[in-house]
């Protein structure tokens, strides 16, 4: 076995998750995730922890999906292990990116509104999500498997502790601010983050982060005012669709006008779910610098160093003041946009990164 | 997909599981099972059960198991998905029989002590056991994967209603009967099953039956009671070692001579494990005839038609009288003899079986 997997899995469970002696631990095994599964078990045995496994498998979830009638109800077993577990560690891994392309989109809500029980109390757990990589990913990615191999291992095996240091210089900067400006061709945004809290997201339940490879800083802009238009280079897949170079207005929070070189229809979609839908839950600034290239993977992409990217949708809790709701909706979708060239963030009027450089770093020119 | 698998995931779901509407099934996946998981799951998904999928996987449990200090706890998480589950249906398919053949047989037994409440749970739902025939189950079979795929499902697609009928033509001689005869080369055993219960296990929970396949009619010989030689000749695996004709001698109920042609030392180390090990638990007549040759699995193996074992060690709960515990043992080992061929078997001094020929049968010689 690649002793890379070896290292992922003691980065997951010691950095990342935090497992100790005694904890009941779940371990989610996607179809492909079959030897990161194997080095997990062997870490948690070695640290003394109590191990359940599941089968993530996409194929088994859409034949059970497509074969029901959608009159689904809470499965109380599935609820009862996770209410007990300490922690869940998700080790994807799929053999087809498209596996569950044919499962009709209300289908799947019917399910999610049935089982958000045992969603929540996932959630509820030191969780972590990660991927063991495949074949299919590579494909997706554009790239042979030994070199998306080593892609995964670049992106997941960082000194997370430097990491998380050099990234506590952006969360102070976020968290002192107030008013956020993204400026580079086609876009100049302008939007509130007052009262708003950033995550230093270091891969960590520690550090309230729960993907693994992490590597962004984020807050929630203040759902009514962002100003002005932004360009989305990065090309993305959403629901199944490829869509590109996406360009969106925003006028008092809300997005007033859009469009897209493809996909627009999967995008109006999206936008038109519900209110929260047209309004940003997300500002995530991307640090991973071992993350040098975009893959069509959200875990990934929105990582990548001199990235920034915004979510329409869903604010985070961890974001927001006490009592206070943030933008909702049933959706929360990422958009990326590079930040290497030509462009800048400026906070409060003063300029944090210019060109990929940020402002603590050599060669800055601010 | 084989239509065979639909078949096969059909009968295991209704026939086997009686799975209804609302029953909330685990779903054990063996590292072989994957096509079999996925029709279950459609099965499943038609009938309108709730399901959890887990990942019976023997390379990751021996990577847990080695890894461990030996230290085990109850997985308290672990029980609780049990405990909540109407139904646990695993599904076998081993990728490789030897894949735990260096845990350490101590630690196997520590981890199975600390999680003998899971065990138990599980036992309370209604279960059963089927595998899906894989490449490595082949080859222990001594089969090309085709030839034994043919044979897994001519064992598994019976008219199980059928055999139900027929077997209980076997629970009833038996029910009715104080006295088992077993007559063939270097064979003669008798032993009392007075006040005992025969099981129809006819491969369905309705019949107290939790093998797929099954096809057998099984009772518990009183323990003291067991007089005379017998010999087996069909091979098995034990503890990983080969077994070949043994012979065992018992004298009022107890192993007092044994041999073995091959693998004298494993048989040894099972008949000292404790006092009940030289003890009957069972007497079992297969009479699925849909196995027509040995495999080297036990699952097959002990129903094959025309066969009958006997196991030393525990004995199950349904055979006996309310307030009896019968024989108790850490162990339960089967071992098969042919009966079709210069054998039979009486009861109460009638012969019931001869030369593999029922009495009810055409061309029944008594």
């Amino acid at each position: 076995m690649d002793e890379r997997i070896h290292e992922h899995a003691a980065v997951l469970v010691d950095w990342s998750a935090r497992i100790e002696a005694g904890d009941d631990v779940v371990v989610s095994v996607g179809e492909g995730a079959h030897d990161l599964a194997v080095a997990v078990a062997e870490a948690l045995g070695e640290r003394g922890a109590n191990v359940v496994t599941t089968y993530s498998s996409e194929e088994v979830q859409r034949a059970y999906l497509r074969a029901h009638d959608g009159d689904f109800e809470l499965p109380e077993h599935e609820l009862a292990l996770y209410e007990a577990a300490d922690s869940v560690l998700f080790l994807g891994g799929t053999r087809n990116t498209a596996a569950t392309a044919d499962v009709p989109t209300a289908t799947r809500q019917d399910y999610n509104r049935a089982a958000s029980e045992v969603r929540e109390a996932r959630m509820d757990t030191d969780w972590v999500s990660t991927v063991h990589p495949t074949r299919a990913m590579a494909q997706q990615a554009g790239m042979s498997y030994e070199e998306y191999a080593d892609f995964v291992y670049d992106a997941v095996l960082r000194d997370w502790e430097e990491l998380a240091d050099e990234m506590a210089n952006m969360k102070e900067i976020l968290d002192d601010g107030s008013e956020v400006r993204i400026v580079k061709e086609d876009t100049d945004l302008t939007m509130s983050i007052e009262g708003r809290t950033a995550v230093n997201s270091a891969a960590s339940v520690a550090y309230d982060s729960h993907n693994l490879p992490s590597g962004e800083v984020f807050t929630a802009p203040v759902e009514d005012a962002v100003e002005g238009e932004v360009f989305f280079d990065v090309p993305m897949t959403l629901e199944g669709q490829r869509v590109e170079n996406v360009h969106l207005t925003f006028e008092g929070g809300e997005v007033v006008d859009f469009s897209a070189g493809a996909g627009e229809e999967a995008l109006a979609g999206i936008l038109d779910t519900d209110e929260g839908a047209r309004r940003l839950g997300e500002l995530g600034i991307g640090m991973n610098r071992g993350i040098d290239r975009f893959t069509d993977s959200i875990l990934f992409d929105e990582k990548m160093g001199d990235t920034i990217h915004l979510a329409v949708g869903r604010a985070y809790g961890s974001c927001l003041p006490e009592g206070e709701d943030g933008n909702q909706s049933a959706v929360h979708v990422d958009m990326i946009t590079d930040m290497s060239e030509d462009s800048f963030i400026e906070v409060d009027g003063e300029v944090v990164q210019r060109n990929g450089t940020f402002r603590w770093e050599d060669g800055f020119d601010g």
